[in-house]
């Protein structure tokens, strides 16, 4: 990770050896007491929690392992809790980082012992199938409950993390603690929990602090007693998977103030250093997502990513992600085209596409004008592939929502956003994204390139740095109390600055001095 | 109770009236971290952990209260845990103790908020099916396993508790704690451990000292989060029972050294002080407890507590409980008849009847010698009462064994029975005996009568002291670390008291001076 949050680095998730002396007439304490005794004495731990299950097990174990073992237990705020009790030479200390996203969950086993990931996976999550949105799955948990959602999200977790066990040669009970982030409404749907009064004024989710839970408590399979611990959010619009981004980006440890953009369902922004946070969170996402455009898609093998248009005859060219048959473009890949053809002169300022410059390129389908960008002997699918003036328009109000927030932001904070150390660009679409293309459209501030930084999946990584230590896990809480959340939805500013932004660049142009006239 | 552990007495269990400042836009604090910030406030709490099945079911409940509600929760060392939600104006706080003998389980219902005991139900331990004794049953779990027996038990006791709530006009799930006391092996009974180590040398349970309990553990029909406390134990032959009868004595507070009997299915002695505390525990019980004589039941209506012998006419008269009909003999009962038999010389030092002195009233019954007691024109069940040789036989063996472990204990504490300031005994047996009779077989030693002093269901009162306040629930942990326990079965300063204790009262008479020569 870029900044350092990892100074210190006390695990929590801890295993330690223990050999009691045997059973005796001169010493016949109970099982679970002379397991406590020997643990406070081995750990110099003062206190350890064993849960009801452990003790079930207790008697039928040490007499098994004649009383010498391997425990797994948690320290968590000077709570030290037994998670399992394994025979003494067990070397093996995994748990698994979640970040549950509303279209691609990521499951890493993260290897406590070692700090290494020995394994990743990523899949679509299933709850696609009731909507891709997340507001159609809220009101499919309003008329079928919750638990249906939950359950489909659990099976499909569980089902992946059983198959990456199975790789790495590790049984799902050997994974002792869970940690998951993702935004509100999806922590809901992992918990289980109604997120009805979420998306209703003055939204207000059930919970943004989750204790640490069970596994039965979301019906995961892993070992039983293994903690839970679903990052905390800051609001409605602004979940654990922010407050982890900011944890790995370590925007909260600079002197100096930073920026961060996460664009998944929504675009989520968090400005701010080591003394004060503030975030907002507004729908810039789905057409810089790839998930709205007739021709968009998820970034992945076969998606347009970057793209050239030839100044003078206007070509175009294109380059796709694993270097496959164009199939569609994806977020980052729409923000190239839409640049090239705004520096090229084939749409203006309020995002047309100009007849003259464009010619044989558009056409009309069902009363919309449409730009072929790829013709159908060139892509996957043998289809054309094509970009209407309905897609840009949808991506005029992304990036103009997207400016919008920044510029807010920033005002609301005193600051002119130019002065920002960094820019942080989170989630895949801050993997591939050209800044000076999100640049050139006015979607982002006109910044020196250097200051831009694509960090990847912060809220994975977030997640993991959480599991390894102590005091992550900690600046996790500390972070989210920072956090002075900003509710755009009832910001005058806003609405007043998203006019203006709906120009490409921008209607005050010395906004943008890099951006070449056309 | 007999002295004060209850100087100061803060509620661990409490109540709070929380009025959350209703959701707007200004304040979208999620549900439940409103209500933690309202009750931290309130409650000036520094924490609250809220379970997550309360967590789950919040949104629909803070609607329907408005925000305003009434919340239960338990403060156990720095613990603070939600454990319901109820209306504003609730004004129920209710906690149900029990008491779990092998022979017969009490249960109480108590007012937190009044302190007073609104109920109170006793019932036969319906494992009695399985065996009388605690060892029958030890069997039965190993051949069936242990379940079976803790469903027997738990069924019953919700039934009862259904009835007792049902009687004063609660539904058991305002029952909001649930706190018991056993004997090791009951305690293992009811939370459905393996009791199999427990009666083999060297007799290890699986736990003395539960953690803090939820009512699923064991099936318990309460509120779901109520904390479900049980007694911690000293280890196999010493359990929570006898530790709560130690707070509920008070001799752990006094300066002067007493010596506390309880007498169940074993017979449980604790000596000791302010500063120290030493038990041991013996099978003194069965033919004290009146189990085991052939006229033997247990002390209820019909059983003859008392008897009286006319020195010259040895006519018997016989007192019972109730005034009822002679329907049989409690274990008091056997030792006043035992003690007056002795001093009319109808018995002699050994505990053989004398044939001369008992003359028509003795006869033979399949080859043993039997003495009436009550013709049966007079019994209720219109059957001759009889006291059989065997019957003395095996009370001179449970007496020789009381006296043994009472001395036994005070010779490994170096002191003379004589000096201790208290005689307590506990239970039924305790209620009913007449220290004299006891004194005159040899059974307690000759402290003059002031020092006797019966405590009654030391148990449930202990359990009881302990559910209403939080220094008394430390205490208890407290004790239970003082107690330094004795193992009888190994102790050769036992096997040679033993001996000389089987004459009545004693082969030493300088121990008895009360006692009248016959």
């Amino acid at each position: 990770m870029t900044e350092s949050n990892t100074d210190k680095n006390t695990p929590w998730l801890k295993m330690c050896r223990i050999s009691m002396p045997l059973p005796s007439l001169n010493d016949n304490t109970a099982d679970a007491d002379r397991f406590v005794k020997c643990f406070k004495k081995t750990a110099c731990m003062d206190h350890i929690n064993i849960p009801f299950t452990i003790v079930k097990k207790i008697p039928a174990l040490f007499r098994e392992y004649n009383y010498q073992c391997s425990a797994v237990f948690s320290c968590i705020k000077d709570n030290c809790t037994l998670i399992d009790i394994f025979p003494l030479h067990n070397n093996k200390l995994y748990a698994a980082a979640a970040d549950i996203g509303s279209s691609t969950v990521v499951l890493r086993l993260v290897d406590i012992l070692s700090g290494e990931y020995p394994g990743e996976v990523s899949f679509i999550n299933p709850q696609y199938k009731v909507g891709a949105d997340i507001l159609s799955r809220i009101h499919y948990a309003a008329a079928n409950g919750v638990e249906d959602l939950q359950k489909m999200l659990v099976h499909e977790i569980n089902s992946q993390l059983r198959t990456l066990c199975c790789k790495h040669n590790i049984e799902p009970s050997e994974i002792t603690c869970f940690a998951a982030a993702g935004n509100t409404t999806m922590t809901h749907f992992f918990l289980g929990l109604d997120p009805y009064w979420i998306c209703r004024e003055p939204y207000i989710p059930v919970l943004n602090t989750p204790d640490i839970l069970s596994p039965s408590d979301m019906g995961l399979d892993i070992n039983p007693c293994a903690p839970v611990i679903v990052m905390p959010g800051a609001g409605s619009y602004l979940g654990g998977d922010v407050v982890a981004g900011v944890l790995a980006s370590g925007m909260n440890k600079n002197s100096g103030t930073s920026i961060m953009v996460d664009v998944g369902t929504n675009a989520e922004v968090v400005l701010g250093n080591s003394e004060w946070l503030m975030a907002c969170a507004g729908a810039a996402g789905p057409a810089l997502e790839g998930g709205v455009a007739a021709m968009g898609m998820m970034a992945g093998s076969g998606a347009i990513d970057k793209v050239a248009i030839d100044i003078s005859t206007k070509e175009i060219s294109v380059h796709t992600i694993g270097d496959a048959p164009p199939a569609g473009i994806c977020g980052s890949g729409l923000i190239d085209l839409a640049a090239h053809l705004f520096l090229s002169g084939m749409i203006d300022l309020r995002g047309k596409f100009d007849r003259e410059v464009c010619r044989g390129r558009l056409s009309e389908i069902d009363g919309v004008e449409n730009l072929l960008i790829v013709p159908g002997d060139e892509t996957e699918s043998g289809n054309n592939i094509y970009l209407s003036q309905t897609d840009i328009n949808a991506l005029i109000r992304s990036k103009a929502a997207m400016y919008t927030i920044l510029n807010t932001i920033s005002e609301m904070a005193n600051l002119d956003i130019h002065d920002v150390e960094r820019f942080y660009i989170a989630g895949t679409f801050g993997a591939y994204i050209d800044p000076v293309s999100a640049i050139s459209l006015g979607m982002i501030p006109d910044l020196s390139s250097e200051k831009f930084k694509s960090v990847g999946n912060t809220s994975l990584e977030g997640v993991t740095m959480a599991l390894l230590s102590s005091e992550n896990l900690e600046t996790i809480y500390k972070i989210r109390d920072m956090i002075t959340y900003i509710e755009l939805n009832v910001n005058q500013k806003f609405m007043n600055n998203f006019s203006a932004a709906k120009f490409i660049p921008h209607t005050d142009r010395a906004l943008f001095p890099s951006v070449r006239e056309s």
